[in-house]
């Protein structure tokens, strides 16, 4: 990379003050008085766009807000590049907090510190930065380059999948990358290379007509917060494991690279237990590794369970109804909705005598998995090793980003996440910022990415 | 109880217009603008305790509404009687329904129908017409006699127990009779032996120190509602029995005689199922009668749960607590306070491992028994047999009544509850009235007790 490094390092300083610029635009996307500014956002990024040489730049006007789509196509047998990212931003509260303005963006010790610097208007920026170097320095890509960078991602993308489903062809790609990850570690690295499926269910446990007082019925009628705690004790067995019929089928098992993996980057107990205030880490399979169980297993969590009184002192009620909301985290290759079939029949066959079971189903999202050993995984780590001089962390990640599938599906293409920010840069919290050191290196890793890709 | 016959049917206008007086006045103890008027009622009361010749009548002002006392102690080997009524009413919303206004006593059908008619204005007024009855044509009574009328009773007998604490002596009695309970139907007297005790608590089960993601820790920690799931299930066998050590050591079984008058009694499943809207009555445990259950057995009942999220949609939250509100509802001769203490016991000793289980104590009541064949009980039972022509059925009431016991342990004397209600009177209810039949026959039943007593 060594021959792009002169050229980004001599345009550090600008490039720092462009970001700065558009660090400087309040694009909250959940706060109406802000609509004005999330567009002035997007007007910002389209015209860079259009000035470091992408072609057929838009802005895409939703029923939210915009999408800005722009592309490079001229190297007519090269793979093409879906870049995703977003330029919409968290609230600031509490402001008071932040120990310079969260807009008027601050290098203190080699950080940018704004709202938006690291998540991710500072690690979308890095792709923009990449193209222009590669455009000034060579007059051309080395593969086509496709942008597609959101406003709405801190509100949950609401009109991303339809613009996706409706411009399947226009974006069409060989690979999506996305940086709004972290790296493992300073000087380290990663690559997230799996995220958990999500399925939501809620189940209502109903007797008799009213309720009932336990003076005049008591011990004699059913109860309901009785039957549903019968009923959601079926769900797991004495080994923390998922007690539901077919529930592990289609669970992908991790392999022996992945496992060795997952032990080499060795995991803290002692200090999570003391940072949770907890004695032991006993959820879910007992005889699973904690790394693994949070990362690459599928759960059924009981987020919320009620029924009866719940005001201050006693009330002698015999509840007729009870409830619980359980969600699901899910690992390839399961599917959310027939996880939640399954669910849902076992809780309609385990219902206790004389009671009525209804369950509904709620939100799905599917698990992502782009394998360690695939080929655009691969480039990225070549790529990161050229530039870090040193191998990716290959990370699973147990939360879900529903997008990340819906690129992965709407697109048949391979998503890699090369993110460039650090654990400890307060996204969504006061005093955001983005290490510098990663900048320039995150500029010089995407443009060796682009290169890898070409061979 | 012919000789006193004429007298009360002679008198039975009268008597009907001096109740009517009464039941005028709105005496609502739980309403603060109705204050003047339980006074009013209080002294009404006191004003005819001294007409009928009762003797140290006394209002006894409480930081509450007055507490009536009056005696009659000129039978020096005879016992004494302790008669407990009340003379405040619940309110009398939703006023529309009433047919006639609720404070202004209107007979139809031979019921007299006004709040209070028979809860407990006019069964009480029962006692003071049987005493005049006895001093009128007699000269004296038969059996020592004093009266305790209090005027809380409809907001809980706040001050009531520290009352018959503070006055053990000047209340010291060989037996308590109230009359403040139902006939079993028309023309067959009742007689409540029993009601269940009652004890509460409130389990409260926490993880870690806060919520957690279930993205990143899912499958990794404990989740409090599942914690609290696997404890409470603990509570029962599969045979729906109370699953506590020792629960069940103190229970008083019934005896034959009891099981044969519950079963004489007949109860019409079907017809509860229906009106509950439950396909079978399977509360409690499996192998007892359902009439047994609901009267006879102690119970365990969750009357609360929660835990987590109750919210619209979903959160993918792993709840770090959760809590159950618990009553029991008791016999004797469980002690309320061992019943706390085991079930404390066990759910801190069936804590599920990485969590704390604390346990807070609520409030108790005592369970009251005065055994069928105890002399009391058959001398009401006579007494009732003398009017009526017919044995009274003996009930065993499921719900709590906690100055029954206040009375029978305070003053270490039995309590005889003989009820001159019908069922269907509405007490707390519109349209509130009591029966005219039960009216003379009730003032002859307790004359007919108290020379019963006298032998």
């Amino acid at each position: 990379m060594s021959r792009y490094a002169e050229f980004v390092s001599n345009n550090h300083n600008q490039n720092v003050e462009e970001l700065k610029e558009l660090l400087r635009i309040p694009s909250i996307s959940s706060l109406s008085e802000h609509k004005e500014d999330v567009q002035q956002a997007a007007s910002w990024i389209a015209d860079k766009l259009k000035n470091i040489g992408m072609e057929n730049v838009e802005v895409v006007q939703t029923k939210g807000h915009p999408i800005i789509y722009a592309d490079w196509l001229h190297q007519e047998n090269a793979p093409t590049v879906l870049v995703y990212g977003h330029y919409d931003v968290q609230p600031v509260d509490p402001v008071h907090l932040w120990e310079t303005p969260p807009f008027e963006p601050t290098i203190r010790d080699e950080k940018i510190f704004a709202r938006g610097a690291t998540d991710d208007k500072g690690q979308m920026f890095l792709h923009i930065k990449a193209v222009e170097t590669l455009l000034e320095s060579e007059g051309k890509l080395p593969v086509n380059v496709k942008f597609c960078i959101e406003g709405e991602e801190e509100i949950g993308s609401p009109h991303l999948p339809q613009f996706l489903a409706e411009n399947n062809e226009k974006l069409s790609c060989d690979v999506v990358v996305i940086s709004d990850s972290d790296m493992w570690d300073r000087g380290v690295p990663a690559i997230t290379y799996s995220l958990r499926g999500l399925c939501a269910l809620e189940v209502s446990l109903k007797t008799a007509n009213t309720d009932l007082h336990s003076g005049m019925f008591g011990g004699g009628v059913q109860n309901a917060n009785h039957l549903l705690v019968q009923l959601l004790s079926t769900l797991h067995d004495s080994n923390g494991k998922v007690n539901v019929a077919h529930f592990y089928d289609d669970v992908l098992e991790l392999t022996e690279f992945e496992k060795e993996q997952i032990q080499a980057l060795g995991f803290d107990e002692e200090k999570l237990k003391q940072q949770l205030g907890l004695t032991d880490l006993t959820g879910g399979e007992h005889n699973v590794p904690y790394p693994e169980r949070i990362s690459s297993r599928p759960t059924l969590e009981m987020n919320g369970l009620w029924g009866g009184f719940q005001g201050e002192g006693t009330k002698t009620v015999i509840p007729n109804q009870a409830h619980a909301k359980i969600t699901c985290r899910l690992v390839n290759n399961q599917n959310p909705e027939k996880i939640q079939d399954l669910i849902k029949r076992h809780l309609e066959e385990q219902a206790p005598q004389g009671c009525t079971v209804s369950v509904s189903l709620g939100d799905t999202g599917n698990p992502f998995l782009t394998p360690i050993d695939s080929p655009m995984i691969q480039k990225a780590a070549e790529a990161y090793q050229d530039v870090y001089g040193k191998s990716p962390v290959y990370k699973r990640e147990g939360g879900s980003i529903p997008i990340v599938s819906d690129f992965n599906q709407s697109l048949n293409a391979p998503v890699v996440l090369m993110g460039f920010g650090l654990p400890d840069e307060n996204l969504h919290a006061p005093n955001e910022h983005f290490n510098l050191e990663n900048f320039d290196k995150g500029i010089l890793t995407i443009c060796s990415f682009l290169e890898q890709l070409k061979s």
